[in-house]
């Protein structure tokens, strides 16, 4: 999927929302429980009613690794399910992977090849030749980790380096010029809104992937304006606020109604910021 | 495993060598094919063929997840087939991994509960609470990417932070503090063995998992030279020097004697720099 594509998703949906499958077959209603791939079944579910309001999936990999050789059926079995009854969502591994060369290598073709996912995220850590692998693919996106919304991003990413920017900025200022705006995405975290400012000064057009609202705490309003551009820019993330908002049999009813609910927000916030 | 218990080992094969189970489908021999599971076939083989000479195994993630549930399967037997018949060896999960603390939580239930192994690689970036649950399980380890030896490693890692130090060292300063002797190492790539010496005044105590060895081009004279430790305090890994050494039936056999050699020379070094 091209950034074009992505915003015209966005136009038509006039939402900017990823629904986080964080799926923890822990916190999943027993009635689910009997399916033989219960994940996946939640899941299903879950993309049937709110698919009207998303343009994104975000399946986080450690909640289907957790369930070892099953976990990874229902995590390919979800993907090929939003490939074919919604062709047009955006599908993103929450991966967080970064290796040498021709590690990540194989991570792409994992990601990109075997599973058909749109986007991975990755951690810059290692460098150049940890992302550039992923960046060859047409249509297929690296989302690299700038500034996260947990605390430990004080440890590192918001230490000062020798080029006198925050390490978060430093990530973005070397590695934009490693891919461009159709292949690149950046995870900058909600619970530091007004930070975006200065981020759009590095990356003005570029998407970012905003988790951090809801559960996590993060204002949409406040997201909205100090990150959107003029082409929206922004893909929203939420997890458990959605997912979890119901754990009886109602869930998946639950879930379309908060859907709703965050998409009538981002679409006030698409008609006072972008014009259509 | 505890670190006497990791430095008994050493003592006792005269070998500080982990050995990389990067075990890609495509370059396994034809025979091992035939296999249910071939990749576990072939690491059974080269583990009963090196165990001698190894005190520790690495199966790197992306090699098993690019087979999907196939793959999983294989790491699991293949860790399992360790413990059974070597007990005493150090399993590595060279899994990458780094994500909030929820999620790290359940990263570290799923490689030290669900799947049976010592310990696992993880990246920095985001900070204390994507490292810490690791840190709760006794006798587990995690193990920090500090310097890598991949060209991307000069992009963030080798940047001054505010603190006046490379930012690999001001992440070895400060992850420190958040564990032990006993249940942290850290990643440093051989092909930097003159930087030990800096990384020594920092964690002079510490295991230091070294890659990059052999197929990547490191010293292993230099990386005793400057980074051994009254009790060793190094694990090297080589993968595909020795588990691709050859390519025919006898890999195992060849492999075998690539593990001698290098066991060779690493118990030399260990008379040299480490008093027994």
């Amino acid at each position: 999927m091209t950034a074009e594509q992505l915003f015209q998703q966005i136009q038509l949906k006039r939402s900017f929302l990823c629904v986080g499958l964080d799926t923890d077959i822990n916190l999943i209603p027993k009635i689910v429980l009997e399916h033989e791939f219960p994940v996946y079944e939640f899941n299903r579910q879950i993309i049937d009613a709110t698919a009207d309001f998303a343009i994104a999936y975000k399946p986080n990999l450690a909640f289907y690794e957790m369930l070892g050789a099953a976990g990874w059926i229902s995590l390919e079995m979800t993907v090929n399910y939003i490939r074919e009854h919604y062709p047009n969502i955006f599908i993103i591994a929450d991966a967080k992977r970064g290796d040498i060369g021709n590690t990540s290598k194989m991570y792409a073709s994992t990601f990109f090849e075997k599973i058909n996912f749109d986007a991975i995220t990755l951690s810059p850590y290692m460098g150049i030749d940890s992302v550039s692998p992923f960046l060859e693919y047409r249509n297929k996106w690296a989302i690299i980790l700038a500034l996260t919304s947990n605390n430990g991003s004080a440890d590192f990413q918001q230490t000062i380096t020798d080029n006198g920017v925050h390490l978060f900025e430093d990530v973005m200022i070397k590695s934009k010029a490693w891919g461009n705006e159709n292949n690149l995405m950046y995870v900058v975290g909600a619970t530091k809104a007004e930070m975006l400012t200065k981020i759009r000064e590095i990356v003005p057009n570029h998407f970012l992937l905003i988790p951090g609202v809801g559960a996590q705490g993060g204002s949409l309003a406040d997201v909205a304006k100090y990150g959107m551009n003029k082409k929206c820019g922004l893909i929203v993330n939420s997890s458990r606020a959605i997912i979890y908002a119901d754990c009886t049999n109602d869930f998946a009813k639950v879930a379309r109604l908060k859907a709703h609910e965050v998409q009538n927000d981002m679409s006030a916030l698409l008609k006072q910021f972008v014009k259509s």
